[in-house]
């Protein structure tokens, strides 16, 4: 049987089971502080993304338990003939659920949005090299470029 | 005798002579459009950057005529603490002034604007890998990584 998986806008609710998936990898176990209560830089971050227009936090949930993360930036620029942009970043996945497609589904349904919202590129930042993330990317239609992750839409 | 470089946020009035910048070079010349008049979009895209308090539009000028431009995005993460990044992107100097520090006035003018608005790192796109590219760069203090050019705050 495979699980419902929702994807929608993150809540204040949201944002401890956020910071403990994105403190819980190497990487982020340095420079995140998952700490009860939450700092409060936390919530600040979350309110400014949630009053921009141009800053969705999304998350994904099973049985409305969040399963994963990733946040998308729409960024309109100059270059490209006044092209948007989308970036995404931040993508976590809780350790329970790896290998059952979520990131998958997140990543398409941040494309589908960037495609909404007209962008002509979307992008990655990763800080990881493994194998098995430029696997994960380029199977998504992702080329690694020596800037990261792109996607031309 | 040194020109007083002037730094300042753009106006509609300086957008053909920016997108002439843009597409003065090998790789502006695929993917702009410079023409007169100049595509609506470009227009679009500078109103988009300026009703976005987040997004900046940086242009240079000696005696008012505009020879540098360049773009900042100030964005609120929910990673790193929930620390804010700034992205620079399109950095153009015209072709009569290169050589003349204009671009590093720039890059610091843009520095000291992601200090004022409290971000943590400064991160640079370029589609440019030349040695000079990584030297200039290097030289304002960021450091070469597989996602582009960075500098921490």
């Amino acid at each position: 049987m495979e699980c419902k998986v929702t994807i929608r806008e993150a809540t204040e609710e949201d944002l401890d089971i956020i910071v403990g998936m994105l403190a819980n990898d190497p990487l982020g176990s340095q420079r995140e502080r998952y700490e009860k209560p939450l700092p409060e830089s936390y919530f600040k971050a979350f309110r400014a993304i949630e009053s921009d227009l141009n800053n969705e936090l999304i998350v994904a949930s099973i049985d409305e338990t969040v399963i994963g993360v990733l946040q998308i930036t729409f960024t309109p620029y100059i270059t490209h003939q006044g092209g948007w942009r989308a970036t995404i970043e931040g993508v976590r996945t809780s350790a329970s659920v790896r290998g059952q497609g979520i990131g998958s589904k997140m990543i398409r349904f941040a494309i589908d949005r960037a495609k909404e919202r007209g962008c002509h590129l979307v992008q990655l930042t990763t800080d990881k090299k493994r194998p098995d993330s430029i696997r994960f990317y380029e199977q998504l239609g992702f080329t690694a470029t020596h800037e990261g992750f792109k996607l031309k839409l």
